[in-house]
């Protein structure tokens, strides 16, 4: 493999070890062995584990930024279309791994916020601009008439991301997709029903 | 010590390393160390880490049913203000350990789901049983005419869970309780504006 084919072949199998295990009981002996890369060449990309954490985190945030584009993008749906479609999308690639593998921002921020500021500045801020994401795609909403111009989308897509990860997580512990459905449920009714984003005084 | 006593010592310091650090990572030897018991004496309490994990569970869970039974079977409260105070008593809870501990449930969950499914039925069994109690107070808010009787208490005490469990989570990475403000405010606004806990078709 030529360099850059094997930097990214360790990067996108620290994706998968991270999402299914966790940044501190994966050892890089493991992803080195796993890509058939020799021990000790780990350090000829990477300077540290951290480093290379770092790298798995940018990894998955362009992949999702590939996603959201695709979806939140396209011209032939409706901005709370799209909102499902990022649902039914998410769904699938949960029932692909068995619910084994939920969202990676989730399981480092739940595993590394409490240990480690520049992790968690770092996954804050990927969260913060999936919020903008779908913040866009609701003021879009309101734009085209799906709902009131009452509507705060910033303050509905917080409400999305804050649960929607809870629900990821959920899903791993129930193993279906049940949680992903009740969560996008009521969150679709409530936005509907109440679409100032502050609560009745 | 007294034997019990060494063993509420040992668990107790389980569900503080647990709770910020992880299942996997922390040391038995660490946990002997800190509450000051000989190597090696473990095995007169559990019959291995997994047994101790199990019954860290079982004291986060004993400590969480006095907590919702002072919470929610208060007399002075309306339905909805003990769901209020349970909200409140959370956002003390976190800021008092400055943000670094959240729930042991959804720690463990996320951590685990993957990888033990003794670990994951107990602990969805625990969020089953936290969602009935949020359940009843939900139903009694329906008898007591703070909420409609079209509102299902079960769909948005589950709804309740799903997300509470994100924002406590996103609280860690932010360290500080803007995310259980805002879930709490768009839940309670929620399940005001939108009592059935169904999708408007």
């Amino acid at each position: 493999m030529a360099r850059g084919d094997t930097r990214r072949a360790l990067v996108w199998c620290g994706t998968e070890l991270l999402t299914e295990r966790g940044f501190q009981v994966t050892g890089i002996d493991e992803v080195l062995k796993r890509v058939g890369v020799p021990k000790g060449s780990f350090y000829h990309f990477f300077e540290n584990k951290h480093a290379f954490g770092e790298a798995v985190i940018q990894n998955y945030v362009d992949y999702y930024a590939r996603k959201m584009h695709r979806i939140f993008d396209n011209p032939l749906r409706s901005p709370l279309e799209r909102l499902q479609d990022f649902v039914s999308d998410a769904k699938r690639g949960m029932h692909k791994y068995g619910y084994r593998r939920g969202c990676l921002i989730g399981n480092m921020g739940q595993e590394l916020a409490s240990l480690d500021d520049g992790f968690r500045e770092q996954l804050e801020a990927v969260l913060c601009s999936w919020e903008q994401r779908v913040a866009s795609c609701l003021a879009e909403a309101v734009y085209v008439g799906e709902l009131s111009p009452a509507c705060d989308p910033m303050a509905w897509s917080r409400f999305f991301w804050i649960g929607w990860e809870g629900a990821v997580l959920r899903a791993k512990l129930t193993r279906n997709a049940a949680p992903l459905d009740h969560f996008a449920q009521l969150f679709f009714a409530s936005v509907l029903a109440n679409e100032t984003g502050r609560a009745p005084s």
